[in-house]
């Protein structure tokens, strides 16, 4: 018998959380995309006026806050692709995929293209 | 012996496809957490002038490029907790916990309090 | 002699504000941008859960805070653009003219392509 | 007579160009809300792997498009504003007046507090 992956794991708690709070009317996908959106910024608020070289030794208080607005952004992003019926993991190994044709790592190594031209 | 975890996977394939590139320069969590808002508003992008009703049923041409976004998200969200040390599939089962203590379903049931009141 | 108009005069206020504080050493373009997008986002948060129709009249309460996100993002606007040499009026009238030219009253009107096709 | 300020003058573009598409239908507060933080996050896009050195000398090919992103996110924030009711003017003179109240020069002046601590 194979363990359930942790993402279908909290699929399902998320399933649950919302059926038995009667959320599931507030759910659908665009206003979940807006949670997303909404909850990614909350996480850049804690970047935005820091230098990047700060950015890597956050103090331990607010990475705290930080801890729990990546779960934010995990737990919507889980929850809008169980509504759209995507498998998210699925979805990121073949976007994996994608970047890599696209950015073969002989050609892009050093130069950096995606990070210096638009 | 245990199989790894899909987002381990995923998170060992981001270390090596940055480091392949040389682009963990530009990997600050600060970078990381910008481009983490990007993609979630380019997720948006496709909800924007939908209603929440036609947002359940969207085309199939547009399902395959909000898959594409709902897997940039996860990427950039791997990616931007392996810098940061945190363990997402933790950080998000830590949050649920907190969520069920603060909207008690017996309490809020109906009521739908966090979704009408600020 | 022509009075000053009003977003000239928030500039100003505004040079003058970060100035006085010795706050310019943070008002890079890319640190303006990112709160320019997390105020967006703190504005967006007001209409997460609402209908569309329950958008259009707000509770009294909550109009006083989405005043005060309207404002943060004129001002991070106002500042962006000024710390970029950009005239934001004559850009938004060029702008109207590219939308004017893109989308065409005689052949959009009641298709509403833009909105439902992408 | 005085001549109409120019963010009203740009309100009064946006109502006709709106009317003759007949797209007033789309224009939801919620609707327009959701489009400025999309138009923020374009505007972004322009500054996420580039370091806050040189976000502050983008190419003149770069400036071009982050022009235009300015000019978008100003024109949905006055149309949004005009939806609501909203006096944006009068809104960022005061909470400038409140950011002035909430920061003494005095007090903030080279500590910086706001950009520091959290």
């Amino acid at each position: 018998m194979t363990e359930p992956d942790a993402l279908t794991e909290l699929r399902e708690r998320l399933r649950e959380f919302a059926a038995e709070r009667d959320w599931v009317q507030f759910h659908s996908p665009k206003n979940l995309a807006i949670a997303l959106s909404v909850e990614a910024a909350e996480l850049l608020v804690h970047f935005q006026w820091v230098t990047e070289e700060a950015s890597q030794r956050l103090p331990a208080g607010q990475m705290v806050q930080v801890r729990e607005e990546l779960a934010d952004v995990l737990l919507y992003l889980v929850r809008l692709a169980d509504r759209l019926g995507v498998d998210l993991v699925a979805a990121a190994n073949d976007k994996i995929e994608v970047n890599a044709r696209k950015y073969p790592s002989g050609e892009v190594r050093g130069s950096s293209r995606k990070y210096t031209e638009r």
